[in-house]
């Protein structure tokens, strides 16, 4: 395990995370890891994708595992500041609802930092310390939606589906957009944030087939 | 846990004595690729997985990309002969739908192949000609979906909801599983396609939240 990891009590922040140069190379890397797997990847390619020289790198970040954490934590940095913190609050739990699928996703499509958004799904990667850390931040999301899906039910407003099954059938819709939209693409991405909220809430089917107690199981 | 699909239970060894050794192989390199990246094993770990020598290895298979290329097109093999094969000429299209939904959760999420199922996702780690193979036949399932969801449209069964954005979001529900599923957890596996059929077919919302303009059911 780095040496760094030792000298950090947890819970803190890279010494690292504030300085524009590391987000550059972060950003810079996220993209080069989603390109070419992580395991492909060398710190000799980050380096050429910054312009810089590999000891260039090393003078901020001193290790594949560092850098590899050193994105994750920005990448939930970015997901708690332009996502989370912006809908937790959000009072009527429907409207909250619609607007974590459309931050969420619009984040996966857009925006600098989707490859850093991204690179999220290969927590597998990380090992130890650095694992638990990022592992402690994403559950801070499932927790949320969990809770906003009892909330919902306790209203009445939505069905007696088992919330977790419910979570993790949203994540899977909203996180695997990046494995198939192009902004160069037909779709645009609006459309497909619209289309899911309605999907997710309301059903393929047409209003007249939907009759509860038809479905297999019930 | 019953056996739905084939003979496979989770947890039980397998029976990999009849099998040709190439397939033996891809079934165990697929899983040390899930567990560790591809970029991060090697050929000597494929080897140690199989208590083979690395020339043993490489009697079989002469490349570490042509590992990758076989493991794919096998577990394209086995989901088009476990799930698509059955399911496409089911007459009736929603009944299709369900069945197809319940065949490839269930092919994430048991069997002695799922991590040759799940390294389908990895496609882009693939090169060329090789990538170019896999992915004409991916088109096909998607195709399959696209072309299901328009015949449902066409007979008034489902809404007008854009038929490529509803197969992504599918996808997304069904291959995300593979992510956060246990076999050793709470949920089962069968409950968890049941409510991804009943979620995706009627959505979270309780029914007597009508969409405005639409005519209530009941």
């Amino acid at each position: 395990m780095p040496a760094i990891l030792e000298n950090e009590s947890p819970g803190k922040q890279p010494a690292v995370k504030s300085q524009p140069r590391a987000i550059q190379i972060y950003e810079a890397a996220a993209r080069v890891f989603c390109e070419n797997g992580f395991g492909q990847s060398s710190m000799s390619d980050v380096a050429a994708a910054m312009n810089m020289t590999k000891a260039g790198v090393y003078h901020h970040i001193s290790s594949k595992d560092e850098l590899l954490f050193g994105i994750m934590s920005y990448g939930m940095d970015v997901f708690e500041e332009r996502v989370l913190d912006r809908v937790e609050n959000i009072r009527d739990p429907l409207e909250r609802l619609r607007a974590t699928i459309r931050g969420h996703l619009l984040l996966v499509t857009r925006n600098r930092t989707k490859e850093v958004t991204v690179i999220l799904n290969e927590a597998h990667a990380l090992r130890g310390e650095y694992r638990t850390r990022i592992d402690r931040r994403k559950r801070r999301y499932v927790r949320f939606l969990n809770e906003m899906f009892r909330e919902l039910q306790r209203k009445g407003l939505v069905r007696e589906i088992d919330p977790r099954i419910a979570t993790f059938a949203l994540l899977g819709m909203i996180n695997w957009t990046y494995h198939w939209y192009s902004a160069s693409g037909r779709l645009r991405d609006t459309d497909v944030a619209e289309t899911y909220i309605d999907l997710f809430l309301s059903g393929l089917l047409s209003h007249d087939q939907a009759v509860p107690g038809e479905t297999p199981h019930q």
